[in-house]
């Protein structure tokens, strides 16, 4: 059971666009009368949502914000795709008041569908892509269901976990990275946990940023601050952490050594940063999906102790 | 304090489509090394999402389903844009396990962005016609923000409201349909509270599972049921709800006949089924937004109300 003082959800950020000069058109919603629409006129773009749940009794007075992946939804922290609670329960459980963004162009916050307001086209993830990208195995074994051998993915689950891929644009980097920020000025000094190019979102600013953010949990993040735009690197904690497989896939062993680089970056400035490489620790068989993988329980303990002690 | 139970997610319904034939594209992930990704593969689309919450002093057996209308997202149930508790709170504190869909192409349900499934393109809502068709106030009085006398709508919040706004399909009618009906098969016998075009997608459904579905309120639906197609409308108990200044507009004038006249076609096959016209109560300035309007906790209490008399 959980008990929760509040919990709810807001909007952040984005922009108002006035579009002018369109015709009309004649629109037939859903078994409503037709009506004569008028596409000119006020619309709100790249805003964000945020979910928050403050638990009835907090044991931390800094709360934490989890950062969803790319092509991915807040939907990622909660009930796992085979069906067990997520990381979501566990903050809740460790008392943290916790937050949960779907950034710009994703879930709840919505996306553009005006014209000729963000470049290219949105890509969609196929199961294929999601399984050798995410380590689940090779693409020779994904017909046949056969993961990497030990692998801790709830591989039985994956069609219920393609359903929670939704599409992303390429080019919206900078409007998704305001978004963040739209998030963490309204939230306040929080700590940030951020998966894949949930870290790429957010680390940079973060450096940027030791007022809003002193503690962070970056699961095999896709990009990486600049330790040379790191504001005040003695008063952050960061925690990188990778699972197993890198070597499967060569866009892992160069994120893998980017990601060494970025914790030595920190460290050379005095920050409290280091890598923890999964498999080093014997936590054995974590694909990307480390939020999901059968041993997430044991993950998002590592995650909260490594916070806990940093409170 | 609103003490759970349980709560999490989970996403149903959709089909798998494979794609093949078309060329590998590189593409650039933010902030990492750019791959060659294989467009062809397995994809899921037209999924439904689903949020649940179980309170820990449940009231009543029969769950409640929450269904957002056209271009809105299951956000329209949480804090309102003024930053109230909203009608999922409510549920709960009256001890209803509460269930909120985002249903296909909407929030965490995702949408298709696959070539040459949907038909047609998607269209965005601006304010203005939220102002119109919401019956907020006249055209006339949207740039200065001039609302119909005694609107309840939390007209300073506009902004907010439209940040919920999500890009909607006018072809997927039936997709969204086959949406509701896999989360009700999920959740099983349910109440269903409907908005809108979720009355457009529920109602025909519901009249044909009484199975699932015994109890409705249908808050200014833009739908309804074929009482010729109802299975055993005795079992059923309807409550229709329109909120002020209809007369505003032919849209909601057609729309109110409409109404009476489902409601009517189903008392005449032994449904218990009425129409409740707020202002006829008493109950003045409601715009369609009748969950988000200043006096939301007095339609939720009316509705819930309704509901406890039924179970």
């Amino acid at each position: 059971m959980i008990s929760l003082a509040d919990f709810g959800s807001f909007h952040v950020g984005g922009r108002r666009v006035l579009i002018s000069g369109k015709p009309t058109e004649t629109l037939h919603f859903t078994g409503a009368t037709s009506f004569e629409n008028d596409p000119n006129g006020a619309y709100h773009i790249e805003q964000a949502y945020v979910q928050y749940f403050i638990p009835a009794e907090r044991k931390h007075d800094l709360p934490v914000l989890l950062v969803h992946g790319g092509g991915m939804t807040g939907a990622n922290w909660e009930t796992t795709p085979d069906g067990r609670t997520g990381w979501l329960h566990r903050f809740l459980e460790a008392g943290f008041a916790t937050y949960v963004i779907d950034n710009v162009e994703r879930g709840r916050a919505g996306w553009c569908a005006l014209p000729d307001q963000w470049e290219g086209a949105p890509v969609m993830r196929s199961e294929e892509q999601a399984w050798v990208l995410f380590r689940f195995g090779t693409l020779e074994g994904f017909s046949s269901g056969k993961t990497f051998e030990g692998s801790q993915f709830p591989v039985e689950a994956l069609g219920n976990f393609a359903k929670q891929f939704v599409p992303r644009w390429t080019t919206t980097t900078d409007i998704m990275r305001q978004g963040v920020i739209a998030a963490l000025e309204r939230i306040g000094p929080c700590a940030v946990i951020c998966h894949s190019q949930g870290g790429d979102l957010t680390l940079e600013t973060i450096a940027r940023r030791p007022d809003l953010v002193r503690h962070v949990v970056a699961l095999e993040p896709s990009g990486f601050p600049d330790p040379a735009n790191a504001v005040d690197p003695g008063t952050q904690h960061w925690l990188f952490m990778m699972g197993d497989f890198i070597e499967a896939n060569p866009f892992w062993v160069d994120l893998m050594e980017r990601t060494q680089t970025a914790a030595d970056g920190l460290t050379a400035l005095g920050a409290d940063a280091s890598l923890l490489h999964l498999p080093k620790q014997d936590v054995l068989g974590n694909s990307h999906m480390l939020m999901m993988d059968r041993n997430s329980d044991r993950i998002a303990d590592l995650t909260i102790d490594w916070l806990a002690q940093r409170l």
